[in-house]
């Protein structure tokens, strides 16, 4: 993939994708453009599961977007959803068939943070990633996703704070209030996703012959179901039953 | 305002409200007929936008009704909802455009948590601030929209163990499971508060010039959207949008 | 009650349940033939109202399902539902009168973990609880529960990484993600147990005589409301409230 501020590089099923849009990664026309593109591309992709995105820059991972050129980056966006709308490119991303992880080490802010809130998971290091939703201190709702979704994450009462305050937030308070699924010194990120992102029989119980585990896994492949429950049983959430159901594949 | 039960001091936009109705904070209807005048005087007045609730008593925020007078302050709640409920006037206070915020440094019990659960935010003192459910214990639901507000914060299986255990929680246990924003030391609220009430432009990027910043507010105030999202397409929970939206006024 | 696989005795209104289902307490014929029977004994008994479930093998609670076996179990779940699936046994079991209280200390996973989800309230041992969702790695959706309860309990980005992890999640972490209620040194739950279980007067306020705690109580007992609140206003999530009511009789 050639774009000009995403370095793609494909490990797998994996695409790990850095944000590099200098001076800061503001979330401008040609970031928005070269994510339509990679959406565009890796989506109908089979081989692709999973993106991971992270930022080339070590204070910014995405501050806000360019307020100067607001109408471009909407005509960009409109070229994946139809609509000139951040909001829409974002929720289109939420609900792609790709796994999406945010993988950050620097400030999320404004937009920055509804992008990483659109991706399925959220990782953040200790030590150094920030966290803020500032539009109502410039007398603004949060209009691509950050109400709904920081609502839903950490409860009204939190989310009210998050906004009206407009503060920064740490990764490990970050990780109280649900904003991320977790905040871990940065070196271990590394460590986490090879064990996840390479499975790991480590969850296999010691007890469990190789010949036993054979087993299972050819008895569970054949049925498609487990626990003996027909799938039309079980009404589940519809968006994290679909993400299962692709990674399985 | 002259109240018997409530000291109240303004500052700038924001109510400081000293809940003290000797011996014991109790629900009863002095502290209910004031809060009644409160309310009615400061939610027309659009110079307030921020109520803040503390006690001055050291042991106790509000413990419980007071149990021998409960035909009269339902009567006092009456003046407000038109229903003799206490549950309809906290009910009242968390629809309401004003923003609330408690300041916990003793007991909430039984009808002092619900009134601090009606309150949009939560922050308590790691020392000192103490959290109960108790009316199980007597044969009773908790009848003021706690079982509601903790089944929502905290999940159905620890607004359970709240309620059925009728056991005082700590303000550090209170934060873990959702009850409260926050638990923090007593002196770290003064910090806190002063950061958000009064605005603080800490959360701006480092490199944002000046006047960058200038033509950001300038943009953003004349658009009243953000991230390029028209409204009508931003489907936000009802309450917290509203309460938003009144504090960028 | 006289069960192959479940040792039953009984304090107060408490039946303490322990699984003994050598050599590992997989979830086969045997030991859902007996929760069927416990379930059929106990709820129909008004003298019991609690049921706690813990594990007499130090290394698992219920590490999965017996999977050379699961025409039979499915069988022996339909005798209490009527449907030949472990979801829907487990579905009873949370909709059920009685409370459940899942006591952890070693291993749940999959159809385990779901069975524990099932249960009203989770805590675990800090020293030696191990959780885990595995059957993504198999290439199969969980399907008795944890979808569900796990995006409910955790937030869909968490419940995600639960699942398409495959991972193990120790008590610490598993209490963080709300996974379970808490996570406690294992000498600790015999304390939190005794106080809860047999009723602790310590949430009392020092400054109430016992005069006026029976006054309280009697009170409270004849109203059966709280706070003056008549219950046809008090809108409250089925399940808390059922549980509740049926506690305090």
């Amino acid at each position: 993939m050639n774009l000009d501020t995403l370095s793609v590089s494909k490990e797998g099923a994996v695409l790990f994708v850095e944000i590099a849009a200098p001076p800061m990664n503001l979330l401008g026309p040609e970031l928005v453009r070269d994510l339509v593109s990679l959406i565009k591309e890796a989506e109908p992709d089979e081989a692709v599961k999973i993106l991971v995105f992270k930022s080339a820059d070590p204070d910014y991972f995405i501050p806000h977007v360019d307020v100067t050129r607001i109408k471009e980056y909407r005509q960009e966006a409109a070229k994946l959803t139809g609509e000139a709308s951040l909001a829409l490119l974002f929720r289109y991303l939420s609900a792609s068939r790709l796994i999406t992880i945010a993988q950050i080490e620097s400030r999320v802010r404004a937009a920055g943070s509804e992008f990483v809130l659109a991706c399925d998971m959220r990782f953040a290091a200790l030590e150094s990633a920030i966290f803020g939703q500032f539009e109502p201190a410039f007398g603004l709702l949060p209009g691509g996703g950050a109400a709904q979704h920081l609502t839903r994450l950490m409860g009204r009462n939190r989310a009210l704070e998050v906004m009206l305050s407009a503060q920064d937030y740490s990764a490990e308070l970050a990780e109280r209030y649900g904003w991320i699924n977790r905040a871990l010194p940065a070196a271990a990120w590394a460590i986490l996703s090879d064990h996840w992102l390479n499975g790991s029989p480590a969850f296999l119980p010691p007890a469990t012959q190789p010949s036993r585990t054979g087993s299972m896994l050819s008895h569970w492949q054949r049925s498609r179901t487990f626990a003996g429950t027909p799938m039309h049983l079980a009404k589940q959430y519809e968006s994290p039953r679909r993400k299962v159901e692709f990674a399985r594949r």
